[in-house]
């Protein structure tokens, strides 16, 4: 089938190179005249055959708000555009019904794969109607993993970002989990060799896991981490976790932990530390650190 | 080679079955006749030849010390006792001494696998000195999975159950991940099959992992869980985790929520809610519900 | 000074006492004509001398905006709007601009106090433009508690209900705080003394505060919280004060884990616990509890 | 009546200046002849008439096991020695063991009060038998606040300590509390003046409380606390306070999220957030940031 794909970066990029792997038709489209098959949106629309299927991958936010705003009043009545950027899955609903209003469908897509999925292909999470993921589908087909999973109708519009914002609350969770048992090992002296435990995990446990995999490559490369600062960034993903866990009164503890972990590991000096020292000062005359 | 196995129930006893399908000698005694080879430790001890290996496979706690007391008055200098119990990491150095007194060597072993370890094998963490462990290895070999990984000598006495524990520890934090995700995708109207969706996650994605396949096992059998209650035990890894964090002074907020969401399960009523209740109708006349 | 006030509930009844108390005059509308001292908004604005003060004490969201909303069209230009209600923050600069439009001035205020807030005084925290401010100060004059503090000027509009939200914030962690340290006295046999041991903290330590005497109050009516059932309900600003700490990358590990504790008290049972459950069943074959 | 008193740092000295105020005689021993009024336990011993009362109140540990055991060897029976410091519970067991076997009794006693003490008062939280506790009333008549509360006979040995770190616990969220509260407003636009917040909140509030009054304290010297480092030892209560936790299986979330801070705060760079860098880099290219 034909494809027109919109935002041809680190991610837009690689599935432009699967989805072409597979035997299908991609007409590329990117800000950077560099990576792009065409020149503008209006060109892309153009040079594809009624009803025509628009993959948008673009940074979710602004972006992605005008370019849907721009393929709709680009597109005709019967075209399908599809989100796979990591957009909040409140926005999919006001995309969609934007996009209804001139008779053009929708689907939200969650992708999952990161570097890998090229060579291993991407799993896929996606909402809407049954009629609109029909159109994509073999899309769907060619960007997928061969084996028998990878990729699932989650629901209605929306569906698909919210279950794929999950599984990034769960990642940050599980990331957290080997995160806080290697720093553990590491400040005993009694276990000498962590790597080579991380290692040992990897078959035969009940944590065995992609993650564990990345953690034994990454040790690997650098046995204690030495190199790195213990800085993480947040992408999104596990903010809104915890705000439609808060909108639904589900506790969530331990990913919240684990997003708060992260920003605290940004500050180089922690305010609220500074009234906990400011506080013990004042009832119990214990010394306080000047900077 | 030989091996006196001492507890024979349902680790032991698959483990016995598993070392002797790999063509070692199996001497086993457990308390229940029913189960066992011979009908005492001294009798273990005699079927032996010299220098022996005996594996203890009991209970943590009084159990395992009463055998290790037992042990050594039985046992010849030479010979080891290897405790693969669940016991905490810090009994291991009080055994080690004692059975050192009399010249007898003691590795601590840490064993995953559960009911899957026949088939799939056991991943193995041990501690102690490299001459105690090399007498054991052809024992670890006929234990571990087949792959190049899953078994490892992690350290000092000691090392074994630590590296264990640790592993149980992000074990808890894994599985708080998979249940707070999925608690939330079941809460919400959008995703329409929560099964399928984690059944995808399978392949692909940055979360795969033994214990997602599990979970989608056991979504099979009960696509909402709706017949079991929601209430976990925990089994002491867990809490000594916690402690060790806090001995050394690290921060383990994942791993932490996850237990205290276990303890929280197994209480009928909440104490520190009830607090909170009648506070609230301190402050503010907020309704409490009686009981 | 006159004032009109909207909302004569369990909160604007005792606060329209209190002001009437202090000298002032005060016309207060009710959707219920029982509280009621005028039949209808138009009647209230009518009974006011311009420049005119109405202050809305109803509830936050769909009652609060209509309220606005009716206010628009009936106020004039020079008059202000107080909203005293328990609104989010983000809602104040709406409301603001709304009534900008139109020349009236707009007043956020936060009230804490709850049924001690007549005879001991309501804190209160506003924000807004120092002219809109300066008007309603009589006001406020009356409301707050007879020492130096219990009110505060916080900043721009949206400020006091931020700086409430925040309070209320605060005030989560510290129930918590008290109830988890109750729950773990209780728990042991040495301390046999447990409401005594609250009522000594009164004077002399760190932790002596009105909540500590709210929690004597408490075990004096019902020593062990018996006839309580532990079930908290979250009235929006715990909420709020999480999703403000994520939009600023602020961690809020305390705070957070108390609304959780909130969220979990009114589970029957807990999904995610039974996920839990349900793998360890899978990997351990440990017994599950069937409902 | 006549007090025995081992230790005179910060906390003894002042506490032995309160004891004279009463009107008693204390005679003070402490390792730095400086403080002393006598040159050796001995001496102090000799000093007093039978049945002597002695406040043993030195860094928990090894120095209060040896004052404990040299005073066990000079005391005589019916002899009192009271634990004042900042003992661990599980240890008064063990002390009051080795006392009764000579005859000798033992109260456990938690002292709050800090820097303060000398002129509000200590609070004071004590465990023992009757008959002992009695005979050390007047020495805590004399150091407890004048106001109706501040003492209380606990429960049997140990309980003094136990709610004395009870105590500290609930004081390491409480601070937590208003730390939080305080970051999250300074972190916002809207609030202009938060030192003003939280001198406000001093009356009326639902918050108000001693800790809040040292808050403010705190920012009248330093608004924005810009002199000091967001850097807080712990005293070991508040592990105490965790791990007994544990050990009754009471989950305690914010107590020991404020626990976990305080690490965290004196690690100059996270190991756990460097894999969690690590593994973020390793999935999906996000960039790390080299030391």
């Amino acid at each position: 089938m034909e494809l027109g794909l919109v935002g041809l970066g680190k991610m837009g990029g690689n599935m432009r190179e699967r989805i072409r792997r597979a035997g299908h038709t991609v007409v590329g489209y990117d800000r950077n005249p560099d990576l792009a098959d065409v020149g503008s949106l209006k060109e892309l629309v153009d040079g594809l055959q009624a009803p025509r299927v628009v993959w948008v991958m673009v940074p979710a936010g602004a972006a992605t708000q005008s370019t849907v705003d721009e393929l709709a009043e680009l597109l005709e009545p019967g075209d399908v555009v599809v989100d796979g950027g990591n957009s909040r899955w409140t926005d999919d609903e006001k995309h969609a019904g934007e996009l209804a209003a001139k008779g053009i469908g929708f689907v939200d897509c969650g992708v999952s794969g990161g570097v890998w999925g090229l060579e291993n292909g991407y799993a896929l999470m996606y909402g809407g109607d049954a009629e609109h993921v029909a159109k994509v589908m073999p899309v769907f087909e060619a960007l997928k993993p061969e084996g028998e999973f990878g990729n699932v109708h989650a629901g209605k519009v929306g569906a698909g970002h919210f279950a794929k914002m999950v599984h990034n609350g769960i990642e940050y969770a599980m990331m957290q989990a080997f995160a806080e048992g290697w720093e553990l090992l590491e400040a005993v002296d009694s276990v000498t060799d962590v790597r080579e435990v991380f290692r040992s995990w990897q078959e035969g446990t009940v944590i065995r896991s992609w993650l564990l995999d990345l953690a034994v490559r990454a040790l690997d490369d650098d046995e204690h981490l030495a190199e790195l600062r213990g800085f993480a960034q947040d992408s999104g993903e596990g903010r809104w976790t915890v705000e439609a866990a808060i909108d639904n009164a589900v506790p969530l503890p331990a990913i919240t932990a684990s997003l708060f972990a992260r920003f605290a590991s940004r500050q180089d000096d922690s305010p609220q530390m500074k009234m906990i020292a400011a506080l013990r000062n004042q009832f119990g005359g214990h010394a306080v650190e000047n900077k």
